[in-house]
């Protein structure tokens, strides 16, 4: 037996001020622990989960379960351009500095250019390291990796991207400025006439709130706003919200019958079902956002 | 400030056979405590999901997310006759003594009587005071509870269902008998020929097999059996599994695009999208059930 075990535990940050809920692991290993100017970092070997990322506290991605987030914030958009008949070749990625955003769109072979623009370069170096199968393609020669603010970036973009996928933490700390209307408004010009973002939103069912709030400022920037979800086990109540907002694009032409999945790699969560489903959420979740 | 906390945490039981992780509630209140010939109960009052009812260590509701549970354990085997010119009349609920499921089917004007199979009155007797608005349906005249074994009771009833909801705890302990041939085979018998059941099945995340196995056993007696899922923030994983096995009917009649619900209440989870949405699979789920 042993004489002491470890645990860590994420408390639902939505929830309500105070400490009333979490999800917990018990740790292997602690393998790695760190700072830097803009949040700390740890990495856990779990046992049922793998290694596990953790930011300012909060799970990141865990080696389980990681393939669902970065299947959703992917292949929707892109299935969408492709329904359309639009091959993507460009596409942004904001934060996503483990890599798994990256790795999904190279996937496809119309993908030309990958730029991964992260603020903290201490979350590459750490995925490189303790996540290789996540990390795997940042050294492909059609990804450039820059080390900088997204903020700052968007500020300078036009008429450039298919798509861009905001792979951010929480809306606290340094990813505040990835969820308010003049970043959204500096995206839309980013993008080509067809083009798509999609980003994280966090849990409805803990925030139905925040992702009301989400919904009326992009509705005032996007013709074209849907939200749509995933099962990831080990975020906060898990079931994961994202956003797809497009300048063109209905993001409900899922629901056509002929709508199929063009994929000719194995995917792990995403097919043509899932995308449709994904877009159907709670009556209560509708009414909030209609 | 406190001096001190209490806190409940239901480990995720799939997982390996040690504890390795969980979904942790502080509590308010621990508002009762007892013990039946058949399982442990425990009512704690939590911050965020109001009251909690744990037996044998595990959640089995809460107040705040109950109706997506009951709502889906019943709405969609009931739209589905519906959709298919059939108004169903007869219903029998298996465990559920709580009365939720009870409550949903008596929505259906069309609905003339449910029978209820609980094994434990234990359960009634404490949902009925600390849960009113779950059990309020348990005293409608259309309503006949049975304090008896569900297994035992399946044995005697030929041709007379048109839904039966098997509303049971984990297959452990007293549930194990509603998870084998024998008894499927029993409500086979009992479900008229258009008949319909269905029951909560775990999660596939967490158990993957046990999905797998109760796929090739229901897949020996119904013609069509088809697992669905729905967003279960207090169950481990948050995501969580049902069967729907018919002698007749296809569960995949949903993905017609005419495939509308017809409810004359105010729904709080299910609507049409939500029922065609909730037959969408993982890749990786869809090949262990193909």
């Amino acid at each position: 037996m042993n004489s002491s075990e470890l645990w860590f535990t994420e408390y639902n940050s939505f929830s309500l001020d105070e400490r009333t809920n979490g999800f917990c692991f018990k740790i292997k290993n602690h393998l790695a622990s760190d700072k830097s100017n803009f949040q700390t970092l740890d990495i856990y070997e779990t046992y049922e989960y793998g290694n596990v990322l953790v930011l300012d506290g909060v799970v990141m991605l865990t080696e389980k379960d990681e393939f669902v987030y970065h299947d959703m914030i992917t292949h929707v958009p892109y299935q969408l351009l492709n329904y359309n008949d639009i091959q993507a070749e460009n596409a942004l990625v904001i934060g996503g500095g483990d890599g798994g955003t990256v790795r999904e769109l190279l996937k496809y072979n119309s993908i030309k250019k990958i730029i991964l623009c992260e603020i903290d370069d201490m979350v590459v170096n750490y995925s490189r390291k303790y996540f290789p199968k996540v990390s795997c393609g940042l050294d492909d020669p059609r990804v450039e990796v820059i080390i900088g603010d997204g903020i700052e970036f968007m500020k300078k973009q036009n008429n450039k991207f298919d798509i861009i996928c905001i792979d951010s933490t929480d809306p606290i700390g340094p990813a505040v400025g990835l969820f308010n209307a003049e970043f959204y408004q500096n995206i839309y010009k980013a993008l080509k006439e067809h083009g798509i973002v999609t980003s994280q939103q966090e849990s409805y069912i803990s925030g139905p709130q925040f992702v009301e709030k989400m919904n009326q400022m992009l509705s005032k920037i996007y013709p074209n706003v849907k939200f749509y979800k995933a099962d990831i086990s080990t975020y906060p109540t898990g079931t994961w919200c994202f956003v797809l907002a497009s300048k063109k694009l209905n993001p409900l032409d899922c629901y056509r019958p002929d709508f199929t999945e063009k994929i000719n790699f194995e995917s792990k969560y995403y097919n043509s079902r899932i995308h449709q489903g994904a877009f159907a959420l709670p009556t209560y979740i509708n009414k909030i956002l209609s």
